[in-house]
C-alpha cells in the first residue's frame, strides 16, 4: 500500500530494479481506444536509461509486453497488464549495500517499516519502476488524444541555469531536439555544459520540469479534497526525487496582491474565457479551460561517485562508496514521467466528471 | 466527488456557507481517544473570523456540536459525526453574484461542472467549509498527542516580507503571541502593518504557511504513489487558495549537487539519525524519524474591495464590486487549517503502517 | 470503518440509537435531481417504528433535516447531509445491560473489537442506524425515477407462512395495502396472524423480504468482483439480521441442469430478450434488461421478552431478561430498507457505467 | 472496474481465458510472510481442469511464475505479481462464437457495456480467470496460517444428492480423497455417479460448496456495510456461476422463532464462548471466536453440449451449439476458490482491525 494511482482509470504498479520484472496493470481502462504500440514503446523510450551522455550509461532496453486487455488493436474495457522483463542486472554492484544504508536513499526507511528489503538496485525505491508508470500514462496519453487534450513537459531548469521564457513564449516541437529535453535551445546547451561537468566531478545536480496542459474541457476536479491540482501535485509528488509542486502563480503568487493576481473574464468568440491565467486553468480546483501548467521540483540524485559517511544496519559507522551507473541529474528522463502521471491524473477527473450530472 | 479525505481515519465534509449548517463525519476514528471538548473549541476559534483587525469582520461564533461516536468522554471507534450551524448568514450580501462570476473564484467553474450552484457566499467553495477540517483535525491532533506527535505551523512570509530563521531557531511558543501568527515577533510586526495597508487599500496579499512536525515515528508514509510528503502536498493543495507545496530543501533543492544535499547517517545514544535534513524527515515516501517541514503557499484573496471587469452566466460583460466582509490575506488564519489537515494525514499513516507486517 | 457504502453515489452514516442523532452524508450525489421532500418523508414513515400492532410500539417521529447539497429544491452535486435527531431515548431502559452480553447481540463483539461501548438501545448496532440508510435511500430513488427505474421490495415469507405466488403474478400496488406488506392479500393476513401470535408470546420470528427491481438498462454490474449481484448481495447483508441471499434460480438454481436452467434469447419488437429469466436479470455479473429479482433472509429479532442465560463482561454468568419494546418480526419494516439498498447499489452502477467507454 | 478485491490486501487480477496470460497483483500483501511455493502450486493444482473425469478435459498446466514483491523466500511489503502464461489455447474452437450469444453466459452484456468483447473462450468472463484469485488466496493463506487461522471448503450439495452432515461431524481430511471433494464418502460417491450421468448426456448440473473458517480472533468484520458476512458473501457473489449466499441459519433461520435462534453465552475455561452456533460465528458483523460456516450456491455450467436457440449481434437468430471442453458441474473445481475468496476476505479484516484502537 499503496502502489496503485487513480479513481477510475487506476493502475498498480509492481516491480522491483533487480527482480524478474516490472510492469503495471490497468483497471478502469475505458474500452475501445486504440492502442499504439509504436506510440507506448516511444514513451518508454524516453524515459530509458542510457540515451546520451547525460544520462545514466546503464542499458536496458525497456521493452514492453501486453499481457491482456486487448483485442484486435483496441482496448476492450478489461484489465490491461503490461510487463517490461529485467534483463541488465548487475546484482553483484549492490553486494556492497546489503548491510549499508545509502545517504538519502531508501534503504534505512525500508528497512525499518518492512522488517526486510531487497537491497539490489534500491529495489522497490529505485526510479526504474516508473518505467511501468510511463507504459500506462501512455495509454492514457491515446485516450486523451481522441478527446484533444494535449501535454507538454520540459526541462525549464537544472541547477541554476533556467529558462526565462514563460511556457506560452516556447516552442514545444524543440523539447526532443535536444538531450536535455529544454525547449529554449541556447539555455539548453548550457544545462547540457552543466550537467556534464557534474557528471565529470562525480556529482549529481537537481532541476525543475514544468509541464503544460492544453484542450482540457471545463469542469475537471473534483472539489473540496480532490482538486484538479491537489491531485495533479499528488501526482508529481509521487516521483522519485521530487521536493516541490506548484501551479499558475505558484510560490510567486504568494507576494502578489488581489488587484494583481486576479484573472478577468471576459467573451472571445462567444467563449467565456479568463484575460490573464494566473490561475494556472484551475479554479476552485476546477479546470476552466484555460493552460493548465505547473512546476516539479527535483533534488539531484543521491548517488554520487564519492565516498561518504554513514551507517549500516547493525548501527556501525561505515563509508559508502559510489558505484554502478547513475544519472548525474534527473530532469531529462523526467519529463516523460511527469507527462504520463500528468495524463493519467486528467483522464482520470475526466471519467470522474461524467458522474457529475444524471 | 471528493469531499473525503484520508484511507482509514476518513473525513467527509459536508455544508455551505450560508446553507443551514457545515460538518464532518469521521469513519474509522479509533477508539479510546480522551476528547477534550476545550481543546476542539480552541482550534475552532483559532480558525474563526473576527479575530483581530487583520481579518475578516464577520462573525461567526463557529461553535460545533457532536452528534455520534463518542461515549462517556471517549471515542466508541463509531462515525464522529460533528456540526457547525451556520449563524451569521448574510445572504442577500451576495444577491448582486447570482448571475455573475467574481475574477479568480469558483462560480464559472462550479456552474459549468454541476449545472447549478449555491452563489450566496461562495457557497461549498467558501473557506468557511474548513471549519470542519478543523474540527476533525483536533480530534486527529487529540489522538496524536497521545502518540507523542506535535504539529507546528506558523506564518513565515506575508507578500515579500518573510522570516529568516529557519524552523529550527523559531520559538513556537510565540505563534499566538501575535496575530499574524508569526514566531518572529519583529518580522510579525511587519506583516501586520503590511497586511493592514493592504486592507485599508481595499486590496489582498498572499502569504506562505510553513509547518513542522516533531515526534512521527520512523515507517510512516507508503510508497510508491502514497508518499508521505505527496499526501502531505495533496493535503495541503487541497486548502482553499493554495498554489504550492514544498518540504525539506523544496524548490531550493533543484540548485544543489548531490555532494551537499545528501544527509549522512549518524549513531547518536545507539539511534540511527541524519546528520542534517534537507530531506525534510522523509526518505522514500518514509519518514526517517527527524523533523518533517513544509512550505505551503497561498495566493491573494480573490476578493477586493474594487470594480472588476467580469461577465455572467448569460455570456454579458459586467463589472463585479466587492462587498461583505472579507480577509486582506488568509495565512494567519490558515494556520490551524494546515495543522489539522498535517495531523489527519499522519495519523492515517499511522494507521496505515500498522498492517505493513503481520 | 466502514460506515461507508457505495463508489461514485458513498454514503456516510453515522448515529448511536440514544446518541444526539443519526445521520447520512451522500458523497457524490449527481446534481440536478429533484428533491421532493414528502418523497424522503413517506419512505422514513414507512421504516418508522409504531405503525402497527406487529412492529415495535416505540414511538420516534423519525423527522430528518437536510443540512446541506440542496439549494432552490434540487441537489447541487456538493454533498447532502441528513441529520434525524433522536427524540425518545428512554436509556435507562438499558442501564440492565450495561456490563450484560444479550444472547445473539452485538454486545460482545462490539466491546472486544473496541474496547468501549455505547450499550444503550444496542448503540451504534441498532437497527435504528438503518433509518440514516433509508433517507439517502430515498434520493437514489428519487434519482432512479428520473431513469425509469422502479424498485418493488415486498414480504414474501413470515416463519413458515410464504407467498407461492412469482413476483410476475404479485400486483405491488396491494404491497401497502397490509400491515406486514405481502402483496398476496390472504397470505399477508395468515403472516400477520402469526407474528400477532408470536408477540403474544413474548417470541420474534424469521422471515424473507424479495425485492424486484425494473427497468434498469444493459450493462450496469462491474466484472469481476463488484458484479451487479455480488454488490447487492453485500449490500443486503449489510442489512441488520440478514442470514442469506439470492438471486435469479438461487439456492434451486444449485439442484437443476443446464438445460433447464439456461435462458434462451430471443428477439421481440427488435429487442435482445430471454425467453426466460433464471438468471434473475444478470448475466455475467451485468444486467441484461430484463427484471432483476431476489431474496433476503432475516432471522428473528434476538431480543425476546423472556429470560436468558448469558454473561457479563467480568465474565460472570447472568441472567438477561427482556425489556423495552422491540419487533416481533422484522420483515414489515425491513423492506423499505431493502429497497433503499437496492436503489443505492443501482444508482452508483449507474454512474459507474458512465466511465465504461469514453 | 472492479477487477480488484480488498481494501488493505487489494489484490487485481487480469487475463482472458485466451490471451497472454491471466495474472494478479497484490498490494498490501504484509511483509515478512514465507512463500511456499510448493503450497501455491498444489492450490492452483486443485483448481486446474483435467483433473478427473468429472471436470472438463482440457490440460492447462497452470504453472505461476512469481514477478515481484520476493526476496529470499520472504515477502517484502510491494507488491507481489503473479503471472499464469496461457498455453492451451485453440482460439479457433471458439469463431463459431464470435457475434452468437450463448445463453446465459456474458457474451450478450459484455458486448453491450463495452461495444468490443475477445470472445475466444469467454474472454474475461470465463471461469479460467479465478486461477489468478487461487494463486492470491494462497498467499492469504499462508499468512493465515502463521495466524492460526484454518479454512475449509468442501461439496455439500451436487444437484439434489446432498450430505446431511452438519460441518461439526464431517473429517476434512477427507475432503481430498475423492474427485468430487465431498468428505462424506458414500455421498461423494453418489455424487460422482450423478455428475457422470449428467456429463454423458451433455448436460450440466449445479451443486452447493460450503466451508467453514476456524480460528479467527474476535473482532473481525467491520460495522456497518462491511459486515464479515456482508464481505464474505460478496466474495463468494463474485465467484462464477454462483446464486446465493447463506451463512450460521442462512435461509432456515428464517422460519426459526428466537427463542430457538438465540445463541447463549457460556464461559468455558474462562473464556467466553456461545452454546449454540446459529450465528455462525458471526454477531452485529464481528466474529466472535466460534466456527464461521456458510453456503455457496453454483447454477449448473452454462455451455451444453446441446443446440439452443438464441440469437446474433446482428439480431438475428441462430442456433448455438456446444463445442468445446466444459465442466459438468463447477462445484468440485469451485472448492478451492472458495477457499481463496475467504481467506483473502479473512486476512484484509485482520488487517483492518489492527487500526481500530491506537
Amino acid at each position: 500500500m499503496s502502489n496503485s494511482f487513480g479513481s477510475l482509470f487506476k493502475i498498480t504498479t509492481f516491480g522491483e530494479s533487480h527482480g524478474r520484472a516490472l510492469g503495471v496493470t490497468i483497471d478502469g481502462c475505458p474500452a475501445g481506444i486504440e492502442l499504439d504500440l509504436n506510440f507506448i514503446q516511444h514513451e518508454m523510450t524516453r524515459r530509458m536509461p542510457g540515451q546520451s551522455k547525460i544520462t545514466t550509461q546503464r542499458k536496458e532496453p525497456d521493452v514492453f509486453e501486453i499481457l491482456s486487455g486487448v483485442f484486435e488493436g483496441k482496448t476492450t474495457g478489461t484489465p490491461l497488464a503490461m510487463v517490461i522483463y529485467n534483463t541488465d542486472q548487475k546484482s553483484k554492484d549492490y553486494s556492497h549495500i546489503a548491510d549499508s544504508y545509502r545517504p538519502s536513499h531508501a534503504d534505512y526507511t525500508y528497512q525499518e517499516k518492512y522488517g526486510i528489503r531487497d537491497y539490489r538496485g534500491g529495489g522497490r525505491s529505485s526510479a526504474r519502476e516508473t518505467a511501468a508508470r510511463v507504459a500506462a500514462g501512455a495509454v492514457a496519453k491515446l485516450a486523451l488524444k481522441q478527446l484533444g487534450v494535449e501535454i507538454h513537459a520540459y526541462v525549464s531548469q537544472a541547477g541554476d541555469i533556467k529558462t526565462t521564457k514563460s511556457h506560452e513564449e516556447l516552442d514545444f516541437s524543440l523539447t526532443e531536439s535536444n538531450i536535455v529535453r529544454c525547449p529554449d535551445p541556447e539555455v539548453a546547451d548550457q544545462m547540457i555544459a552543466l550537467i556534464d561537468e557534474v557528471r565529470k566531478q562525480g556529482d549529481t545536480i537537481g532541476g525543475i520540469v514544468s509541464c503544460v496542459i492544453k484542450g482540457t474541457p471545463v469542469g475537471l476536479g473534483e472539489p473540496v479534497f480532490d482538486k484538479l491540482h491537489a491531485r495533479l501535485g499528488a501526482a508529481m509528488l509521487g516521483i522519485n526525487a521530487v521536493k516541490g509542486f506548484e501551479y499558475g502563480s505558484g510560490f510567486e503568487g504568494a507576494k502578489m496582491r488581489g488587484s494583481e493576481h486576479n484573472d478577468h473574464f471576459d467573451i472571445v468568440d462567444g467563449k467565456v474565457v479568463t484575460k490573464t491565467n494566473l490561475s494556472g486553468g484551475i479554479q476552485g480546483g476546477i479546470s476552466n479551460g484555460a493552460d493548465i501548467y505547473f512546476n516539479v521540483a527535483f533534488k539531484p540524485v543521491a548517488t554520487i561517485m564519492r565516498d561518504q559517511d554513514s551507517v549500516d544496519k547493525h548501527g556501525e559507522k561505515v563509508t559508502v562508496s559510489g558505484k554502478g551507473r547513475h544519472d548525474p541529474c534527473v530532469v531529462p528522463r523526467a519529463v516523460p514521467i511527469v507527462e504520463a502521471m500528468a495524463a493519467m491524473t486528467i483522464l482520470d477527473f475526466y471519467l470522474l466528471n461524467k458522474s457529475t450530472q444524471l
